[in-house]
């Protein structure tokens, strides 16, 4: 397998991208290729002591830069040039730490969706306090129908399947367990996911996702997207709440420092940003998002999951069911 | 001003409504009657040694009923009777720590609405690291039209100024912070609200209320329930995550201990339902919902909500908006 890296996306490119790219070829053995303005690309090589096959690419595309404007404006970026050699089928799969909205747009304008599916999600993983649960979606697609919630479920069950997840759990993100509870549009998904033969736990509340108590939770991207934010600024509150208190403790100031090393820590566990690159659901091709702070690391972990999709043919199987 | 207290509803009732009633009377100068079970009411003064009007009603709604249900079911319910009376205008406001939503559907059925306005909302007040921010609608309203938000930004702004802010800062709850983000209905409500003649300070993402960027944040009433309770289960997976890395930390059992309740007492900080009650916006008579768990302290503080409202015109100051 050859998987095309974007070494112009992020906020630690072109080096730990570079560096990534090479660990993930020395470490996992795929062949690889690095896409983005070809100098940088070389100083990094050079600095490591490697050469690797190197497409040039003058130009990237902003996180604050509307992403259909941009992909249209900007032929020469590492998006657009990456996704086009991947439609084309030049490599396997196409890593980017770039901005998630041209990723999206352009998996969908440039690569394509598969038949039948209608919108392209990134699952996001977010830790619970016995594994971790994915939202899809988490802010993708703003004003959902039942038809995508209910896509979106088929697809997550699929992802979490390869991931090593035998019957994953899916609920469906409400205000109240019952089955009546809820807005137009879950009152309108929910008998179909009971009839959709995925393994279907119901109504989940914000509140349990923490608990563990599904492993995908659908929603629309909007309420996702709410949710995700909403759990940064709540753990914010919390530390800082936490850090006020202790600091009118009575405790040495050693200890005041070692409890807020660990509340930093505690944070940090909830930090969803942290989980690693994920892979765009729903397009004919293995695109992954890697996070936009990722070092090498987490760059050879975003290819371990290129190489996981590759290997359990995921677009294959998402595109078996949507074939139905 | 007379109040009319439910005994009948609450986690505590009847001896803490009861309670709370009477420290009303007797530190706040108010008049009050009871209503509920007779023989309850009676016995909680008899403790108490005192005396009140009394109001029988043999029955009470519970929590899990369905509410304009239970309304018609159960026509010798506190609620039903209570909020009957007090459209009659035998009192000046009616406190109930029972169902939320037998107040909010007997609010409007049996109180009525204010003229044009179209549907009531509870505000519910969240804390901030600066103080506390009021959400609108939290759970109320499921699906919501751009012009209910917008009616939901005019009461509460009211409602903020009877409590005195001056002039409110008016948040809508979105994905991002730009004008063009969001859904149909953020992007349908956006314009609206800036030509309101309100404070409106535009997008807030749910990350930032916790900053405390605005004192009302707009939503339709599945986003803010989802919000709502998501601010809880992060607020109990921080607490875990650290009591998890506390165990593990070489701190002694002695500062494990400290730790600990200093952590509970951060969360506790978060919690909305600690916050006290709130008046039922959008009807034509001063009506309060109290928490579940209100002790008669809690009750007493409803009364003041009572009392301000009354001695504001609150209702007059909504009218007299909805009757532009």
């Amino acid at each position: 397998m050859k998987i095309l890296f974007d070494a112009n996306g992020g906020d630690n490119a072109p080096f730990e991208i570079v560096k990534g790219a090479i660990d993930a070829r020395n470490e996992l053995g795929v062949e690889i290729a690095l896409i983005g303005n070809e100098n940088a690309i070389k100083s990094s090589l050079d600095e490591l002591n490697e050469t690797a096959e190197i497409v040039n690419a003058t130009e990237n595309i902003e996180n604050n830069e509307e992403p259909a404007f941009a992909l249209r404006k900007k032929k020469n970026s590492s998006t657009v040039i990456g996704l086009s050699l991947l439609k084309e089928k030049k490599y396997d799969a196409f890593i980017s730490a770039g901005s998630t909205g041209a990723l999206l747009a352009g998996g969908l304008f440039i690569v394509g969706r598969i038949e039948n599916v209608k919108r392209a999600v990134l699952p996001t993983s977010i830790p619970n306090l016995k594994g971790s649960t994915l939202v899809i979606d988490s802010g993708a697609n703003m004003d959902c129908s039942e038809d995508l919630l209910l896509q979106f479920a088929k697809m997550g069950d699929q992802y979490l399947k390869i991931n090593g997840i035998e019957n994953p759990r899916i609920g469906l993100l409400n205000v109240g367990v019952e089955e009546h509870k809820g807005n137009s549009l879950t009152k309108a998904v929910y008998p179909m996911l009971k009839e959709s033969g995925l393994n279907f736990v119901g109504n989940v509340e914000a509140r349990d996702i923490s608990l563990g108590v599904c492993d995908l939770v659908v929603c629309d991207g909007f309420v996702g997207n709410v949710m995700l934010k909403n759990t940064e600024g709540t753990a914010y509150f919390v530390s800082k709440a936490l850090e006020k208190l202790v600091a009118k403790s009575n405790l040495s100031q050693e200890t005041l420092k070692e409890v807020g090393s660990l509340m930093a820590n505690a944070k940090k566990s909830l930090d969803y940003s942290e989980v690693g690159g994920a892979i765009l659901l729903g397009i004919k091709e293995i695109v992954i998002k890697a996070h936009g702070s990722s070092d090498s690391k987490a760059i050879k972990n975003a290819a371990k999951q290129a190489m996981s999709a590759y290997e359990t043919k995921i677009i294959d199987k998402i595109e078996e069911i949507f074939s139905r």
